[in-house]
């Protein structure tokens, strides 16, 4: 794991959103420690309490439940240059209600609650959080909308355009649960899309 | 309708989310306007560009698409003390991807994207603008893990323990598609709770 690479692109994260002032750099790499999690480890296991935030460095993960009827339901898939973790847990110190799981080898940046309340007591950072926070809603409103409105297939589509290198990093099964259909299903659109 | 409690409304808003600082209310009323809509009005129409984001002062809305079928869903309900708009049509000047419908006299006080930008410009407002987004995205996790993890009974019980006030305002119709089942459903739903 080459560490300066991990706050670089960490960095670079935040720069996108605007850009770093001088003397910012320093101060957010010392808020954030590298931990590294094996294939199929547990980050986040539900009714523990999140202890971190996650800047995904390199892997990829996938957050879910066990549903009614005791499936599992992927809420969510993360790769690199992606934060996860269970905000309500974390912030609120309550039981988690989702697993977070290493689905390949995953390298992250965690941060705990503490350096939380520090990393974002800048008026630059309280700025890029709005505007972090702001587009994680846009996000989440839009995969509602996509949910109700395009067919399997085209949520499918959307899914390949806007992560592109997604489906080679996690397997078919857990995309098949995010976009809410069976893995069968998901394997005859695949064909149908050759 | 009461100019001075209607900004009040939305001070007291902010000032729960962090407590307001001298000199920042005068500013903050500056940038909103107040505007009225009947019943039925719409307050944005899919395909147009969405000129405000509001903070809804009386009255009740609810966000709507037309899906593949050609039927309404409601993607989320409005009433006082809440935010409504469409994020991402305001932010990026694109054209709106759903209809927010008044669904009883409502008055909101409307914010311009220029004014927005003035809003957040503050350290203690981008502050307040990080948590309240962050609360926000807590909240449409938790609406995706309840959906995917509570029977419709359990989902209607919970609504109205988390918002006790909604159903006295907002037709049956809307609050069933809000939980994705049908009229009839939620209608025996509610017969077997009394």
């Amino acid at each position: 794991m080459d560490l300066e690479n991990n706050y670089k692109l960490l960095l670079e994260n935040l720069d996108k959103v605007s850009p770093l002032q001088k003397g910012e750099r320093g101060k957010i790499v010392d808020l954030f420690k590298p931990l590294y999690f094996k294939r199929n480890e547990f980050l986040l296991e539900q009714g523990k309490i999140s202890k971190y935030e996650y800047f995904i460095v390199s892997g990829s993960l996938r957050m879910y439940i066990i549903d009614q009827n005791d499936k599992e339901q992927t809420l969510r898939l993360g790769i690199k240059n992606w934060w996860s973790g269970d905000l309500k847990s974390f912030i609120n110190k309550e039981p988690s209600t989702y697993n977070i799981q290493a689905i390949s080898n995953t390298n992250v940046l965690a941060i705990n609650k503490t350096n939380w309340d520090v990393f974002f007591s800048t008026p630059e950072m309280a700025n890029r959080g709005r505007i972090m926070f702001q587009n994680a809603v846009i996000a989440l409103h839009k995969r509602t909308i996509d949910n109700l409105s395009l067919t399997a297939q085209d949520r499918y589509q959307k899914f390949l355009k806007t992560y592109p290198k997604v489906h080679n990093h996690i397997p078919l099964k857990y995309i098949a649960s995010y976009l809410g259909i069976t893995p069968e299903f998901l394997s005859n659109l695949r064909k149908k899309s050759v």
